[in-house]
């Protein structure tokens, strides 16, 4: 049970049922705060966007937001003018329903794209949803489930931290499996904290967060149209306000959201279409973090490197090849490569194989997490991304799913 | 049967069994000339390359090649010192054995990589190979078949074409099946023609096919450590030398030297690792044709326009949406879609989306041979590119193939 939002005062959510989904599943999931909170977003970075995005980057203007609606099943995306008068009705309606001010009123969609958005539906589901929010495990649970897609499982993470005196509490849902690239792909995440913070040292630190975490992860490659990280803060807490990114607490601020970002990041990796193997890949080494970066995205992205820990290969070969097309400058006879949570099977020295323990590499090659960690020796930057395998069913998924 | 070789005169050349492979396959093949011929190569933009990369490409360094010789099996990439010797040793035996230069000698090698290269075994079939070679449609068939690795089945192209009053005679072999993308994936290709030009203008004649055809070709998206075009040039035809790229026959030659390298490099996506669906990609009305290539590769890369394809599904959302991450600036308001070879079927008109004939579209896909094509309608420039679906095959065949 996801219970991770209801550790956070002075929010009421839940999950419910438009209709757009079959079998009476939960499709529309609504987040409301007592007051308009500092928040922050994160959108995909792909040319074509839904409209629900190109609304709500709008509605962030003023970094202020009260109430969240998201459905699942139909992204709303390349649906033109009607698409987007859509939204605006989910706005206008949302705004009478829970008295708040339109512009404190945001929106997300996640399924197929191309197809009508049925509307209707939703705009009935806002109204029946007036009296059913509240803050209860199980209304966290149903909020997280309504906006499943492929997901397998409903994805949440939440914990405390303390800022001086003061105990802060955030939580989180996640959704998305397919299409999760850099760049955030089909990805939605919602975050609430408690936290007494300025909307724009919360972008900051949003953004610093998203950059280590979501656009860190890596399933398919491909990125979506509808993807958004979303982080209200109502300030409940009471801790001293976070007014600028000099603030005596500002940094543990951005590690704590990171934190949580990656926790939730991790969950939609671990829920990967068809994955056996959740990989770690740490880059260090190298002069410029973005470099590593860059390195981490061609090794979580290649076809060759997924099979591999597929078929259990510890195929260095396959690693070293993808990194030398990374489109990053480096000295190949640097290079050491080793696989394991403690680096306990060195692959690579200098640029040079190392003879293989068969016995270590198919004791952590039969495990779900495996780490690979690149050592180029010839800089000090660093950075850290997670992908996963490639199997049958990830072919087996993409192949069926409907259009 | 690849009788491809054969149709060039002033070349011998055979396949031979040097013992890599098991049971006596071939595994060791060697193209001679008359006399030492004006050669141009293309190599992996890879920075992990192989030895005889490394070695071959000071090789080039006159233009002149007249012996080349290729082995299966291994790759003699990740080897380091000791590998790089046995090129050395390679291009000795090679030079005592067929009466030629040292300097006019070409290696190159395919395979695992990261394994001791076995150079005794390759320096005995070198001599052995002494009195083997010749002009037969047997030995062309014998020297296609011993370059293959995980190909399922040889590949060759050749055709005739005029300059003027001369015939000239084109013919050329390839390999490569898993890792082929645009930068040459685990691709060989050696391509023979009595064709009488300068080596500088073989070059740049060669460079311009290379990036219209096999650096547009993309099974899964991997470059290897040893991918090379070698074409060499007798001169037999005894055409009027082309000795600038501003010669009357210049142009012909560029052209019919770009069309067998796109013979060739689809031979490579028909027989690509467990590919079902073999797709053209064509995009234009983009204002730089390399913004056209880009949008390719990307297209042609995504894991779930791949396993849409593999599922006979005409997912327009995921083509638009791969194409929405490729980097390239566009309106997407302006973009239409069509699959089909003569366009037959819209899927998406100025951004938005056609209703679907879904007749059509099975009848589109479910053949071997799909084309899609984008317009973008705003600008000039024009690409092609070639692809694969995704299969379940090509799981098990990358899961279960060794390092």
């Amino acid at each position: 049970m996801i219970t991770d939002l209801h550790t956070v005062p002075g929010f009421v959510f839940n999950g419910f049922s438009a209709g757009l989904k079959k079998n009476n599943q939960l499709d529309l999931a609504i987040i409301h705060a007592e007051k308009p909170c500092a928040a922050a977003a994160a959108f995909t970075r792909n040319l074509v966007v839904a409209e629900p995005v190109k609304v709500c980057k709008k509605q962030m203007e003023d970094g202020l937001i009260q109430t969240v609606v998201i459905n699942s099943k139909n992204a709303n995306a390349c649906t033109g003018e009607l698409g987007k008068q859509a939204v605006y009705d989910e706005i206008k309606r949302t705004s009478s329903i829970f008295h708040v001010a339109e512009k404190d009123v945001f929106i997300a969609s996640t399924g197929v794209i191309g197809r009508p958005f049925p509307i209707t539906q939703v705009l009935n589901g806002i109204t029946l949803a007036a009296n059913g929010l509240e803050n209860t495990e199980k209304s966290s649970d149903a909020t997280a489930r309504a906006i499943m897609t492929t997901d397998t499982k409903p994805k949440g993470a939440s914990f405390t931290f303390s800022l001086g005196e003061q105990t802060i509490h955030i939580g989180g849902i996640a959704k998305g499996s397919g299409m999760i690239h850099p760049n955030m792909g089909t990805m939605l995440s919602f975050i609430i904290t408690d936290l007494n913070i300025k909307p724009e040292v919360l972008k900051v630190a949003l953004n610093k967060a998203v950059d280590r975490s979501f656009n860190m992860i890596s399933i398919d490659g491909d990125t979506s149209t509808n993807d958004t990280v979303l982080v209200m803060a109502n300030g409940k807490a009471a801790n001293d306000l976070i007014d600028s990114t000099s603030h005596q607490h500002y940094a543990k601020v951005e590690e704590e959201l990171t934190r949580i970002c990656i926790d939730l990041g991790q969950t939609i990796v671990d829920d990967g279409e068809g994955i056996t193997k959740m990989i770690t890949f740490e880059v260090k080494g190298l002069p410029e973090e973005e470099d590593c970066r860059k390195i981490i995205r061609t090794l979580s992205t290649s076809l060759l490197v997924k099979t591999a820990f597929f078929g259990k290969d510890p195929n260095w070969g396959r690693l070293f090849a993808a990194a030398g097309r990374a489109g990053v400058n480096f000295d190949p006879d640097k290079v050491d490569l080793f696989m394991g949570q403690n680096d306990e099977l060195c692959l690579l020295k200098t640029g040079q194989p190392e003879e293989l323990d068969e016995a270590l590499a198919d004791e952590i090659l039969s495990k779900r997490d495996v780490k690979v960690k690149f050592d180029f020796n010839q800089g000090k930057a660093h950075a850290i991304g997670w992908g996963s395998d490639l199997s049958y069913d990830y072919v087996k998924i993409n192949a069926e799913y409907t259009t």
